[in-house]
């Protein structure tokens, strides 16, 4: 097999000497690779030449749908990357995190974007700012696709997640992708890339696709409107960052390292609850799932003193029962690592861990099961413990990328937190108590120092989906020793990729270029009652304002009768003198009720239901006499794509609604949401 | 008069020799200043383990308390720094920019926190993340303070402004900072650093002070908890974010750099327009005001090629009348540069400028008023033409950092889009239009160059604040060239201060580390009525279950006719069975107001208004012949500061409210606010 790459369009092999990559299990070669003579700074102005104007076409939710439809089609082919994954030495548990966990961030990704971003080619953040007295002067936050490259560099863990979890973000934003896998793993990651080509799904230009150890002179070549994203080493990362272009350029830089990621048991916790199991049970998946090399791996085990030797035990127990040997072999549990090179650099830092921590377990001659140990990159989980971790630093700063933990103790919870942030910053740390008391003090005393924090007792284990387990609704990132970056955390992840402005200017121009009506914009009355237009016929800014409607003593009386509210202020005239209203006044439900029934058009027409209603605040309270009358307008429109069972084509309106008294004061503001028919023939 | 440096809670002389400081205009020595000796590690490690502390024990609010008294306390004494300002070569206009326009940050900062954040000691950012199917296992973001030392490293242009608009967030967030200010008009700086620390309103270590060209060794000793936030030239800037710790440590760098900003005149704008006069208003004040130091001024003027007579004849009108010199005396509206240095700078910048565009306006001899030009910084503006401005890359490249500026001609929109964005990102950028359709393609065209945008027309033009000023309200910042940070922006300033984590555990768990009820949380049902309890009783979580309700037709028919509201769905027996509901169901303002008949107290207590209602949500319909049932829970308790005026002492409730039917289907779903009585003793 050929990993090939993909440039300007075209599949492309590198003209030189090919390397070879090997099977992590048989050491024999899986594939192929070469990028000499590769056109890096053609590609990324292919890119930003091609793809970005290809993308930016869409709006938000129409890429995010690509991105449902990519999931789709992936999934369906996803035999074929479970066969090549075997490959790097992962088990099915391991496969599946990285090939079905990788194509769910896809569809999340999808899913958010659509629900929580407009369906623009821009997404307005905020509310408007006032930034004058009268308010013809106002301001606006949105965000915009950046106009460059996203250059994605991968590390060689989870060759398919990793993508994926980058690229779903980077399309939804609108911005094209390079991919660099790391060599290792990389047939697999070709593989994939190879599918979403074939799919057709994304617009030209899009994606393409560096087979490389090094991407080239591509840093050298990086604009302004671009971004890295890198996972990777803490080393790789520190040379990005100062690349000189980079730096020059102002090239937006996001960093996900490794990091001694820590797991506390809590104060309270003895050998018979179930937080210890779960505890015993984490530490163990976390050193043998992916044979331990996840960048969210537990590398830290800290716990009190006095549960030090049950903890160990436990440990010790478990690990013993861990199968290890070719993945696919009957009752293995952990496979081989990635390659006899990983495999010689964590026995340097196993040795290196060993000057300062006891080993406690570790198996002499191991058994491998079905495993040819000279060509196979095997190891066996190392557990270590170190007396004195405030005295020694190695345990907080040297990473054993595979499966080693080391085990340390602490008094009380300031300790515990102390050895905590020695990580200098992580990507995750885990508390497990039952103790919720415990819980917010040790959280905050980490939060500064992590991107997540995982708190596990009796209630939420169950369903937990693992300390080591980065999830796309959630950031995943971290300060110091991490990286400092940020990823994914739904649409968060997004905006990474897009460009923050602050519009200012009259309200009307603002509403114009953000598509949704703001307070003070210009208002277009129509003769036609907007409930009686299609989703189409409704333009943002139209306004309808009703008749009026005198609120007397009797709506109160009978409003309060229906309801069953008879809260003083509305029916006591002795304790509403002393209120804050003064004097009786009108429910503020009524308020509400009397507006809609003022807007309202009985017949059957587009609007089938008002679904919802944001932001209500009730400004004046309503007094027996006052004369009310409403002012609704069209702020926002949203398609909502047809569904097989759905009757109708529709979209969402939200409607900005007013109610002012005869003082033409406002009394009540709110948004209402209503679902509206789209006209046939636009469907 | 003598710069001191506040180190560690003392004021400090530096021990070696001293440096003058040179009045702007008269060349006299204003002031002295030394930093030999200070101990720079020592104040960082201060600022970490004295002012972090003491400010993370107070709450957001709490703090953001503590900006308005200070910027109360600083309004008080201004006319001091009035004094030294006219020093720094400014004029009365651009001292009230620097010193109200500096206090006024801190204004709409803690206004902004304690509206738009939550009083406690983190951030909720966002919604709950549902990560499991039944609940037990959920996700919540957070933000909190940084346990690092932000350090400040500001301009010379604005001493006061550039100061405050960053100290605002950072005290806001929980961070002490360390400010170091550029020694032109740091005598201003440390005039109103002295005022801050007199004040008493920070806690001690909040705040330290380095009078000084460099920061020393500081960045050396700064790690992974801390921020840099700079404002100056784009060279110092890379030197910052390349040293080789702040690379090693991931600190977090906040660069605002000098910009080539540029102002676009529309297409449809004529001379005889008022857009036209705006616009050459708006070119001419960014000349002068602050005599063109500011790193937001107009440095390209892009305007049609046909209207590229008018608008130089029309600015050289303009720039002629305006006085120059001494900046108290009478018909000054520009001052002088901020030193000779400067000055020495710009004229080598304007030189450059001059080899490829054509000087249109410049005094050969320009009569100063009241000034001695051998002694004071004192230049005429310079107005440019380049009539190839796609030949050329100096007018788009060099910043002559004073009363400069360059005209350039486009002829379609395209190329006026191009020529804003050869800039390679700039902090602002204006168009003056009366074309709505014109000032949209513009806007989006330079958007994703540019951190902020003010388009102008005759509606915005008499309320705007103007193209040079950044606003707290709003991001300031922009990428590329400009640095590709982001400061100030309401909150979003505070949150570069803090560190985001995502939260993983049960909802009972996540509840009480973020004091808010989150879905699935235990509830805890109590005997009393929550209405009946003050403020400081309720408890997060609390839950009030009410009594039961059959909805009827009558209640229908009854609300129809009090509401006015006689929609089909509830009223015409046929057009139902068509609809979504597929038969007569319940108004939803019904359901809404019949729960509250269900929860509300009718007799005077604690709870003294419901005034306000969010994210509601209709879920299912209510037939006739339901029977629907209320639960109310305290979702997040808010205290409000007890003003003069308010009667009694109050605190905002937020309520989650669900509306349940008789086979425990969720009806509809909101929030209600209201304002509670606290106990009087606890005031």
């Amino acid at each position: 097999m050929e990993v090939r790459n993909y440039a300007k369009g075209q599949w492309v092999t590198g003209s030189g000497t090919r390397k070879a990559l090997l099977d992590a299990v048989t050491g024999e070669v899986v594939a192929e690779f070469s990028t000499d003579g590769l056109d890096y700074k053609g590609m990324a102005d292919y890119a930003r030449t091609v793809g970005g104007p290809n993308l930016r076409q869409f709006t938000i939710h129409e890429r995010a749908l690509m991105l449902k439809e990519m999931a789709k089609y992936l999934m369906a082919h996803k035999k074929e990357f479970y066969k090549l994954s075997s490959h790097t030495g992962a088990t099915k548990t391991d496969t599946w995190i990285d090939i079905d966990g990788g194509i769910s961030t896809l569809f999340i990704t999808s899913s958010k974007a659509r629900r929580e971003m407009q369906n623009e080619k821009f997404y307005v953040d905020g509310n408007m700012e006032m930034l004058s007295k009268k308010g013809t002067f106002v301001g606006q936050h949105i965000y915009v696709p950046r106009e460059g490259v996203a250059v994605h560099i991968n590390a060689f863990n989870f060759p398919c997640w990793g993508m994926l979890e980058k690229l779903g973000p980077t399309i939804a934003a609108g911005m094209p992708a390079i991919i660099k896998p790391s060599p290792i793993g990389s047939y697999l990651a070709a593989s994939v890339f190879e599918s979403m080509i074939e799919s057709g799904i994304f617009p030209e230009g899009s994606i393409q696709f560096i087979a490389a150890d090094v991407p080239g002179d591509l840093l050298d070549h990086l604009d302004s409107q671009d971004v890295i994203s890198f996972t990777g080493s803490a080393g790789t990362g520190k040379k990005i960052s100062s690349h000189p272009n980079v730096i020059e350029k102002s090239v937006h830089v996001n960093l996900e390292t490794d990091s001694l990621n820590c797991s506390i048991l809590g104060p309270d916790v003895t050998p018979e609850m179930d937080e210890f199991k779960f505890f015993i049970r984490e530490v163990a998946n976390e050193m043998t799932v992916k044979a331990g090399q996840k960048c969210t791996a537990i590398r830290r085990a800290i716990v009190p003193e006095d549960k030090v030797d049950d903890v160990i035990d436990a440990l010790k127990k478990r690990l013993s029962g861990v199968g290890i040997g070719k993945p696919d072999a009957h009752g293995v549990r952990m496979g081989s690592l990635a390659s006899k090179d990983q495999q010689e650099r964590l026995q340097r830092n196993i040795d290196k861990l060993k000057s300062t921590s006891e080993v406690v377990y570790e198996e002499k001659e191991p058994k491998y099961v079905d495993a040819n140990v000279e060509k196979g990159a095997f190891c066996s989980p190392v557990l270590l413990y170190n007396k004195e971790p405030f005295k020694y630093d190695e345990p907080h700063e040297i990473e054993a990328f595979g499966p080693v933990s080391t085990v340390m103790p602490y008094k009380d919870l300031p300790q515990a937190i102390s050895l905590a942030n020695k990580g200098h910053g992580s990507l995750v740390g885990s508390i497990f108590t039952n103790d919720d008391d415990a819980a917010i003090e040790i959280a905050m005393g980490i939060a500064p120092y992590h991107g997540r924090l995982m708190i596990i007792n009796r209630d939420s284990a169950k369903e937990s989906t693992g300390h080591g387990s980065p999830l796309p609704h959630l950031t995943h990132g971290g300060p110091g020793r991490a990286g400092g970056g940020e990823e994914m955390g739904g649409i968060r992840g997004i905006l990474h990729y897009m460009q923050r402005v602050a519009l200012q200017g009259s309200p009307t121009t603002l509403a114009r270029i953000c598509n949704v009506y703001l307070k003070g914009a210009k208002q277009i009355e129509t003769p036609i009652h907007p409930f009686r237009k299609y989703f189409d016929e409704l333009q943002i800014g139209e306004t309808h304002t009703t008749y009026r409607r005198t609120v007397t003593e009797a709506d109160i009386v009978n409003f309060g009768c229906l309801s069953g509210d008879h809260f003083y202020a509305h029916f006591d005239d002795i304790a509403a003198r002393d209120s804050l209203f003064k004097e009786r006044v009108a429910h503020g439900y009524f308020v509400l009720s009397a507006a809609a029934g003022l807007f309202v058009d009985p017949a059957p027409g587009p609007v089938l239901a008002n679904y919802g209603l944001e932001g209500l605040r009730f400004i004046e309270p309503v007094k027996i006499g006052d004369t009310i009358q409403a002012k609704l307008t069209v702020k926002r429109k949203t398609t909502k794509p047809k569904r097989e069972d759905d009757q109708y084509a529709t979209g969402v309106v939200a409607w900005d609604v007013e109610v002012l008294n005869q003082r033409e004061d406002t009394v009540a503001m709110y948004t209402i949401l209503t679902l509206v028919k789209r006209k046939e023939e636009s469907v």
